[in-house]
């Protein structure tokens, strides 16, 4: 299929403009995101103009009611988005820490220093907003961007873009920092996350299917989010009105997060004295019980769950309830079936506590505390690009500090090895 | 094609020994690489045994003299396995670090805690004591190992690998902790780099194709080490005999490492005065110079270099000699001919190192020494798994703490999200 978009000629580009970005000092990229803020301001109906034509084709077209929601920009979403580039901007500067020095006996000094893992390519899928976050965040950590977005929001994304890029420009960075990719045909997607040695990192921002599609053809490394099959263990010697409290804000407080519960499992000793009170408590939020065949003995009112409830990532208000053996049971079990997202346990003993978040292998472990916990904002980050589930690089709340790897630099005064 | 030996139960039951080593305390991991030091020492004539039908079977088989080498054990070599699992074991224990602890104005206390990666499997070509490496290295960060090593060390490695296993055991260690893939058959590892959700990471020690073999078929991540196209920067300020010492380290040491430089640039300045001494130099050192047509016209003797030779990694005495107008053009050549792993400056001018530092991207960059010092046991961490040239997750010499990943322990007294 032949295109319009010369995929070779943009990440040549972002990478040249990686290059200069990476010298470009904290106080330059601060203010560039400062202006960009009020551009984003100043040219707010510009930006709802072409964002009111993405959602007449998108109504024409028959999408959802709630991805029109998502692609709908308004006054106050454009200001959410221009005060979180202020808030980005505020934060520390990532590059600006020390990670380490060591003088080794032959005099050699090594510093181990913080640099941009050089160009970064975000792709999402509805959400306009998207453009500017991921931009401010890929800026702030001196990284170039690269974005595509979704075919439905085109006309705003590239509202939004031209503006960052003049204002990136306009303060002093280059003009290449952010680019966006302005043709959807989907081929594309497949050469950028193949282009080695010009891009340096894939960040996929959206649903299940689109991680899977770019892990499918990724050359280039994938940070990725797959989903969130949280858990909560609730322990022999739990609290119980705080459990049922905790379990709430876990399902409800917003059941379409990664990081809302989807399964409680109970400790056989207290599943007398916690499944009916659970059972109660759900019927009144509302939220489906779907329960094991443990559970429905004490509970036979409960939906029975079948197998593959337990690998399901529902982010609706329904739940899969289990009763387990004790802690070790619990622990396998969230290991085996879990996403390796965040996992609690609720408990008074603490040495219960201590071996679940030993051996529970997951990017966030809690103890007696909301899985929703799980996000850059809530662990002091500022902000975040997502939460990752991988295991390399960065687990959990990805925000500017995970945005930038490390190099060696070493000082010497003619050392050659012996 | 069929074959024997099921990937997907090694790797399942190695999955499952990584969530009981990831418990284990450092005290017993180190037990056990002392165990296995002993046992190999204790078990040297099966080992040599086993070795001796491999290298007769390889020498039938018409493989060449360097490969032979390679292949081939004998009793220093297998101290030497042994020495390095005893010098393992002495190192501190990566997993007992405390990366960080924050509470949050909720009162939530959120520690960054060290853990290991899970599975590894690692791939590797001719030389069995890699076998031994790499399942030390894994033991010792709480990992647990899939070995795949080449058709030709097949006896070697069982034999060494069934050893570990057993001191492994006997010290307290899971049986799974370290499995060697016993089939040669090519297919399995394409397999293996497949298994999401089952192995970690990936981690293919041997050349670049090798290591772009297993690119081509993974989802796992793969740490990865393509290859050492290392540059020596003189600037217009050097110290000349200096830089004719280092220059020599660098390339003469030992030629055939990754570390080993193959280009030197020298800014125009300095060329009439550099040049000439050089070339001399490399004559004497038995070392081809291949120079740019500026080079040549100082010192015309000298064999022309193609455009290739500027991205050729020689593992050689061979060296590419350029002139480059300044900093800036050294820099910018470096960024993109090079591949990222070792290069340096040789300059008086602190300005200039600076410079060169900040805007080379490698994973080390130098100022007055060799790039010889790139390695894990010169960076002082004790011992290394290989050099990565990736910029994710770990870069230059991966060693025991590179080997870890983290998660986040977090503990609460009922804290629910607002």
């Amino acid at each position: 299929m032949t295109t319009t978009c010369d995929i070779t000629d943009i990440c040549t580009r972002a990478k040249a403009a990686s290059h200069v970005l990476a010298g470009i000092p904290g106080r330059t990229r601060n203010k560039a995101l400062l202006a960009a803020a009020d551009a984003l301001e100043a040219g707010a109906s510009g930006i709802l103009a072409a964002n009111a034509a993405d959602v007449s084709a998108a109504t024409a077209r028959g999408l959802s009611a709630a991805m029109i929601d998502r692609l709908t920009l308004n006054d106050a979403r454009i200001a959410a988005m221009a005060r979180g580039l202020r808030e980005v901007a505020a934060l520390p500067d990532p590059l600006a820490r020390r990670l380490a020095t060591f003088r080794r006996p032959n005099g050699l000094v090594i510093s181990k220093v913080p640099v941009p893992i050089g160009v970064i390519a975000i792709i999402f899928e509805s959400r306009p907003n998207v453009a500017a976050d991921a931009a401010a965040l890929c800026v702030k950590s001196g990284n170039a961007a690269i974005l595509r977005g979704g075919r439905e929001a085109l006309s705003s994304n590239c509202a939004i873009s031209d503006i960052l890029s003049a204002a990136f420009a306009s303060a002093g960075l280059p003009a290449d920092a952010v680019q966006l990719i302005r043709d959807t045909d989907h081929a594309l997607v497949g050469e950028l996350v193949r282009k080695e040695g010009l891009v340096d990192l894939v960040i996929p921002r959206g649903g299940e299917s689109l991680v899977r599609a770019v892990m499918e053809s990724a050359r280039v490394p994938v940070l990725k989010h797959y989903n969130g099959i949280c858990h909560i263990y609730v322990h022999s010697d739990a609290d119980i009105p705080q459990a049922i409290d905790i379990i709430h804000n876990a399902k409800c407080q917003r059941p379409g997060t990664c990081n809302a519960v989807e399964k409680v499992l109970v400790h056989k000793d207290v599943a007398r004295r916690f499944i009916p009170r659970l059972a109660k408590a759900c019927a009144k939020w509302g939220v489906e019980l779907r329960a094991d065949a443990a559970a429905r003995a004490i509970a036979p009112e409960l939906k029975p769950a079948t197998d593959a409830d337990w690998s399901a990532e529902y982010l609706d208000l329904i739940l899969t309830l289990g009763v387990v053996d004790g802690l070790d049971a619990a622990i396998a079990h969230i290991n085996r079936f879990g996403s390796h997202h965040s996992d609690a346990i609720l408990a008074r003993d603490d040495d219960a506590a201590k071996a679940f978040l030993a051996g529970v292998d997951s990017a966030a472990v809690y103890h007696n505390a909301s899985t929703r916990f799980t996000d850059g904002g809530e662990f002091g980050f500022g902000c975040e690009m997502g939460i990752s589930t991988d295991k390399l690089h960065a687990r959990g709340p990805v925000g500017i500090k995970e945005l930038t790897t490390y190099k060696y630099a070493v000082r010497g005064n003619g050392q050659i090895r012996k």
